[in-house]
């Protein structure tokens, strides 16, 4: 089974704890982190701007990520929030297994 | 189209910002994010160092990627910058195409 | 020559810097960077958990990976820590060298 890392920003500490145990409890991703705040630069409308922002990083497989992925633009507040993943290519195998463990949906 | 997170480390926030300012007024990322102080921890004529240093995360396209390494080694302040990217295989799509968007060269 | 970004996640900013050194020492990172703290959020004995970590991550080869991970997993203080590599596939040449040289075993 691959692996990913899942790399979100947010504009609130809050917001990130909120998505994250939201996206545990549903075994959609084994972990979620929050780093911050961070200084982001990007164009609106034209104009170069400056935002505080909160980094989340979340290790889920290629199977949920599309599960994942659709959970999270609902539970994000922004029109379009930065979704994207790294492949996992190589790592301590145990913890691989614990990431497929954690995120395997339960028997209904 | 296919997309890369780059992954650049600096001396200071300033330096960060100014190099970010200047990368997504040229179009060549589409985001420019800094997070630190960090602890870097590294070799550096025989004895093991540690310096603060923050680190910037920036979203570019394949295409764009040598032109923005060119320009980023010119504004960096160090003779050899950590420039590096890492491949962004999966994301929300929107996202994706709008990091494709801010990148994509003015026509003259 | 092929490189990788490793992610490791760690309880206490004393040891990551303990670890970072050590891997550094032993030629198996040419750099090691903390950030943090950060939030982790995860699942424990059926239970959403959240803990403050520290981020590490470092630069190695494919080539070293396998031993720098045998050597962190013994100074980890964790049963199960989390080691996860990305792949590196672009960047500035000189700095994916300088990753090389100071990863490549000191001859006998």
């Amino acid at each position: 089974m691959s692996h990913l890392q899942v790399v979100v920003s947010i504009d609130s500490l809050d917001g990130a704890e909120r998505i994250g145990r939201a996206l545990v409890e549903a075994r959609l991703v084994a972990c979620f982190q929050v780093l911050g705040p961070m200084r982001s630069i990007y164009r609106w409308k034209g104009e170069i701007e400056q935002a505080d922002e909160w980094l989340c990083l979340a290790k889920t497989t290629t199977a949920r990520f599309d599960e994942m992925r659709e959970r999270l633009v609902v539970l994000h507040p922004y029109d379009n929030p930065e979704i994207i993943a790294t492949p996992i290519v190589a790592g301590h195998g145990d913890y691989l297994d614990w990431i497929s463990e954690q995120t395997r949906p339960l028997a209904q």
